[in-house]
């Protein structure tokens, strides 16, 4: 009898066409033009799904204007089986010839090891890894897991809906596992397991003076410039370490003990070379005690995100303003929870603010608290196995400093939760000249393969 | 015989009329579609030069797109005689009913006491004030000192020609004495005197760091933000006092005697009011040593113009952004030079910027030094004497924080300089209903004859 592994490796060339196929649907779910090529995508990805041997392939209408999700269900392995939901995304980021693409955007090309498309990486790699190993299972004997694959179309232009879907039908998307498949790997040839997000609070931060916008000539002296001000209470929010001065801020901060420090270690190697290829600042900057990977996924930050004031056009204006404003946010680590943060951080304004000018800080969105999706789970466990066999290395554990807010939804589904990324850092999600390593497609397929016998084998 | 006094009395109702003649015509520099008014201005102004009984009223024209100048000239008084040059600009700035205006803001509203319309104190006031003032004297037996009334079409749009006309053709215009007519007094019933000015160089300050805008996710607490180092860099450009601490900033700065500082202290009664009523910022702010008129006029300033960095708009965007910039000027007092004061805050920028970033500051014009015209000199004193008869009160003198680029350049034309202003603070210049009270037109009138006569006894 075939092998799903087998029956992989034998359609890999039908695989890799069907692949190229749905890049070629530019569901661009940011622009409203392409709302009918988005259609055009789910109404694929259904069909395809129902070929692939999926018992049912709905296509989940949103509010108008709004793009569909598309859900596929499989309980053939009764219900005694473990559940498995996947998640990936079907939308695309927007992309012109004019940003500096090579070659046609939605016209997939292959030069050497490489394939360019919008969509490529970002996140179609992921769709059809998923989609196609669903396929290799249910084709050659069926799946060891119940499936549950749902589709977003609207990831890019801020994933309005999927969150609520959950939370009202969320019975229907109960599992024992959940592997959101989205993201990078550290490297080609070192696979890694995401094991934890940092959530997010973002603010705004408006210093105002003067009762309008004065000459500066005439009031320049007398008057404390909101710009100066902000710039004054913005130098007191870190330490000369980077550490932030709020107080209370790293109270709920869960330490991480030897052992994960020590894979933390490993994970480093990569984030440095990869910081000095990507953001290449003069110098690394924070806090000292810290290794640049811990820094970024283990620590929480209050980052700049913008500043605004005055006159800021060609030439110069003599104004002394009256307000300037800053944008602010807090990447979170467990267990901080954003509201107590936004309230550290306004009881600490309120008592460095000056007397000369009023200060005013505004939560942005409600926040999200981080998700520690933990690395010994089963899931995680048998993920890391996955990786060894379809990619050809034992996985790196990781902390990732972003955030994805649909981890925190899917914890309430799903019994334990995994993240598994396929992409490289180099693969350009969201710029020009998007790619893959055309190996990854039928890595992916694999680690996806062995990711649902591994949890079926439990 | 009659005396100009009697003259200007027995016309003032004529002289009112015409001054809402020019007022009509809407000479607005800034905007090309106005030229044929600015250059209609300036057909009226010379008409009614002649009629005045200037010798020549001569237009001078301007390159191609930029507006006249206006010389009318009057030698009658004998080579012996002093010569007296008058400058006023008879530009306006732009006006439309949506901005907030109550009146149509070309056609001059007499309600109560006051008369709306925009030019009315800024600065046809000062146009009609002298040249009724010469016609005054020319009308009653011709005027003690030789006069040259120079009239600038683009004062509000930059003043781009007239230094260069004064520099290349100074021996037209040379003078003994010269009177810049425009700007304001302390109040209604207090006339004021300027005698010192500050100067200004303006500069941006550009901080990057990362080699792009970057994620805030996958890269704070690794990057020293520009947007934090640049208010890190900001907040160590003045002490708790408000004192700048740019290592040699006030190594040039002329301190004031005792003398000095009690004249200071009657106009900062009136300045103490004027803040409360425009600038109103919580508290004041500044160098306690100083009181607010001081910290104005008497000592210079490193102010924050404008701010920029990152993502500014609604919403926020999780951006470590890859610069930041500040716009920055430097109010100027004597002796100051703004090559030696750039230099010193280059200087001392590059001490304190730290490893993690890069910093950049850029002068953006060449700058301009403190004017000092001093309140002892002979025009000075003749300037005040013109006051106490024409407006009915001793002047107080004082010192101005802005700068008024055309004084340095008439310093070179004329042997002493002053600026004589019939405007109030609450005149609205270059706002919505603008405004004078009528009463102005004819003190200012008196007051320009009276200085006419004062420097022609001398």
């Amino acid at each position: 009898m075939t092998t799903p592994h087998e029956y992989a490796q034998a359609n890999a060339e039908r695989f890799r066409e069907q692949y190229k196929e749905l890049i070629r649907i530019p569901s661009i779910s940011t622009l409203p033009d392409h709302a009918p090529d988005v259609q055009r995508a789910a109404e694929w990805l259904a069909e395809h799904m129902r070929q692939a041997g999926f018992e049912t392939a709905e296509i989940i209408k949103m509010p108008e204007g709004r793009h569909p999700l598309v859900l596929g269900q499989w309980n053939g392995a009764g219900p005694d089986a473990p559940t498995v939901l996947l998640y990936c995304h079907y939308d695309v980021q927007p992309a012109v010839v004019e940003d500096g693409w090579v070659t046609p955007p939605f016209e997939p090309t292959e030069k050497g090891e490489r394939l360019y498309a919008r969509g490529a990486v970002d996140s179609k790699l992921h769709v059809m890894s998923q989609l196609k190993a669903c396929e290799s299972l249910l084709q050659t004997g069926g799946s060891p897991v119940n499936l549950k694959l749902i589709l977003e179309g609207e990831e890019e232009s801020g994933s309005e809906n999927i969150n609520a879907f959950v939370d009202a039908h969320g019975d229907r998307l109960r599992a024992d596992y959940c592997a959101i498949s989205d993201g990078t790997i550290l490297d080609p040839a070192q696979p890694s397991l995401v094991y934890a997000l940092r959530g997010i609070i973002a603010m705004e931060l408006h210093v105002s003076g003067p009762a309008q916008d004065l000459h500066s000539g005439h009031y320049g002296g007398s008057v404390h410039n909101p710009i100066q001000a902000l710039a004054e209470i913005i130098a007191q929010l870190h330490d000369a370490n980077g550490t932030v001065t709020v107080p209370g801020f790293y109270d709920a901060v869960i330490a991480a003990d030897a052992d994960e420090r020590a894979q933390l270690a490993k994970a480093n190697e990569w984030t440095e070379r990869e910081w000095q290829r990507v953001a290449h600042a003069p110098q690394p900057w924070g806090e000292a005690e810290y290794n640049i990977h811990e820094r970024v996924g283990l620590r929480p930050t209050l980052e700049l995100n913008g500043i605004t004031g005055g006159f800021t056009g060609p030439g110069f204006k003599t104004v002394l303003p009256q307000k300037a404003m800053a944008k602010i946010s807090c990447r979170l680590v467990a267990d901080q929870d954003p509201d107590e943060i936004f309230d550290l951080i306004q009881t600490y304004l309120a008592q460095i603010t000056p007397p000369t000018v009023r200060s005013e800080l505004i939560k942005m969105e409600p926040g999200a608290k981080a998700a520690v999706l933990g690395h010994t789970s089963r899931a995680m466990q048998a993920a890391a196995r996955a990786y060894e066999q379809g990619w050809g290395a034992r996985p790196i554990f990781e902390r990732a400093g972003g955030s994805i807010p649909i981890t925190y939804t899917f914890q309430k589904v799903a019994d334990e939760v995994v993240i598994m990324g396929f992409g490289y850092k180099s693969g350009q999600a969201h710029g020009p000249n998007e790619n893959i390593y055309l190996h990854s497609l039928h890595r992916g397929i694999d680690t996806a393969i062995y990711f649902l016998q591994e949890v079926g084998a439990q």
